[in-house]
């Protein structure tokens, strides 16, 4: 793929959602905006990691907040680019590239946007090779690239540009703005030189994204299992096939937190998972036992048709299919554990390793 | 007074607190600070508004926050000029000279301090004439000057920039990053040319400070009544002496908020004063009945030293005269009412106009 048109998104989108992990935001709307984005300004030049100049000003935008509120506050047009406009005006560097932040659901895409309204090429990575809920969650914090200096923009016109003494404050000041904004904003941050991008992106996000959804699409279409089509290409696993039978969750602190119960159906009957999530899913517990946890990839997708479920979208009654896929290997450093682990989320838990 | 030197930090401190209204920081902190700053750096440039050059980039600093905080988590010397600093370079502007958001407490200090800190002039005059709690409630709104682009930054080194469609926006935004900085910093906001400074701000502030200290210490010197000295300079009136008999105060929301009830003595005995304040007194009643309210000045004064008493310095037993004093007349037309009368503080009152 050398660029992304009108007709990759249906694709993305669907990937996206597979790798945003219940999280991510609802990619119905980031396919919304970039194909208006596309339709304006045609197609989006697309350049993998190794051909980014090393002195390239790369600048990773993306949605933060509830995903809940993201299905009811759609996200401005011209949003889209001021976060990466007015984060390098006050770098005074001019902005070569767009990234993405992280890989899934609205996140994918509104990068694309944001790159097709600036007329700029998107590289084709991102900074955690999936979805975590809180802004010090990227890879690039594992290589001392700071969170800030990074801005924020609403659908008002509000902006913001915040530079904090370390990513924790960039988290907490950002996520204290992102609720006074009614819960969603735009942001732009780790921004990056091109040899940092090299070193610290997850390569081939956007590759990644558009084959996950096309073998998914492939398969219905072949009347083949579009499920294992998605933990085939992952390298991941069936964790457990069932129905929602509770939905708990709350709008708290800026994000969408609660779990999720399902009773087992086919070869799971007499079985209970249950996920925990914070905007994505966290840990997986069969009859109280983990059976998978962050860093690792936990997703909830549909059983008949390998879509992807987010968990504001999770509903009693639904038939899924969890699956659980590992994470990018340096999440499962110690300095990955530390910022993306149970424990930072506060289960005393250490991260089950997925067999591979 | 042609320059602030260590010798005027003591009288300008005591008569902030008078225009403080009760508010406006601690002036001991702030003493502390601008001392510090002046021992460090030497005497501080005072200019007058008519020789500030219509081209020059006057840049108002001010603590934010509820001085109930301010008191136990002191400001940072670095602190002090970050926000200047960081504002002036977000603007892309050389900064020429700084001045005081508000007058009152520590407001009127910080300026010197940040002056003395960077080496520039500081203009003889304020945004206000007095202090009020919320950022929009300045003259220069009345003006059209913006509130915005305006900087904050705390003590640990954290700072950001707010760029906002309106000022109640600004105040918003700003609010809730003083709330997660520790309810107290350090901000740099209506950013204005010498031209705007010369018709938005009131002359003569940091003069009439030093005035109003001077002629208490010099009535106590000289054993006559320093309150009268006060209540003749601000062509003001007694409204009440009295004993403090109760004081409920809650920080919430960033503000010192609550009210004190007095007891009268004197020519006031067998009557009641109640205070409501919001950092600032916003409203005094005398048996029920409004007798002074914003946007003019109601001050508490100790009955015998005539030195203002700050509203979270007020006590149980302190014998206090309270005093009203008229607002800059633009404060009574009907933007300044909406801005800052009663009814913009949640009171279902006409501001009291004081008799002159």
């Amino acid at each position: 793929m050398r660029e992304i048109t009108l007709d990759d998104l249906g694709d993305i989108a669907s990937g996206a959602a597979v790798l945003g992990t219940g999280g991510g935001g609802d990619p119905y709307i980031g396919r919304l905006l970039a194909t208006s984005a596309l339709r304006t300004h045609g197609p989006v030049p697309l350049v993998s990691l190794d051909e980014v100049d090393g002195d390239a000003v790369v600048l990773p935008v993306a949605m933060m907040g509830a995903p809940t509120v993201m299905v009811e506050k759609l996200p401005s047009a011209e949003q889209v680019g001021l976060a990466a406009t007015t984060l390098a005006t006050y770098l005074g560097r001019e902005l070569t590239h767009i990234a993405c932040a992280e890989a899934g659901g609205v996140n994918s895409l509104i990068p694309v946007a944001a790159a097709a309204q600036l007329g700029l090429p998107l590289v084709d990575a991102d900074g955690m090779g999936r979805a975590f809920p809180e802004i010090q969650m990227v890879l690039p914090t594992l290589y001392g690239v700071r969170a800030t200096p990074m801005s924020i923009a609403d659908e008002k016109g509000n902006r913001g540009v915040l530079d904090t003494v370390d990513n924790h404050w960039a988290e907490r000041l950002a996520r204290s703005a992102t609720i006074d904004m009614g819960c969603s904003a735009m942001i732009s941050t780790y921004a990056m030189s091109g040899r940092q991008a090299r070193d610290a992106l997850v390569p081939g996000t956007l590759t990644l994204c558009a084959e996950l959804g096309a073998l998914a699409r492939t398969a219905r279409a072949g009347h083949a299992d579009p499920v294992a089509a998605v933990v085939d290409r992952l390298a991941g696993q069936r964790l457990f096939t069932g129905k929602v039978v509770d939905v708990a969750r709350r709008t708290v602190t800026g994000f969408a937190r609660g779990e999720a119960r399902l009773a087992g159906t086919d070869g799971d009957a007499g079985s209970e998972l249950v996920l925990r999530f914070q905007n994505e899913h966290l840990v997986a517990e069969r009859d109280g036992a983990a059976v998978a946890s962050v860093p690792d990839l936990i997703c909830t997708l549909d059983r008949e048709s390998g879509e992807a479920v987010t968990t504001e979208g999770l509903r009693f009654g639904q038939r899924l299919t969890v699956i659980a896929a590992p994470a990018d290997p340096r999440w499962h450093s110690p300095g990955g554990v530390e910022l993306a682990g149970p424990r930072y989320f506060g289960y005393d838990l250490d991260p089950v390793v997925l067999a591979r």
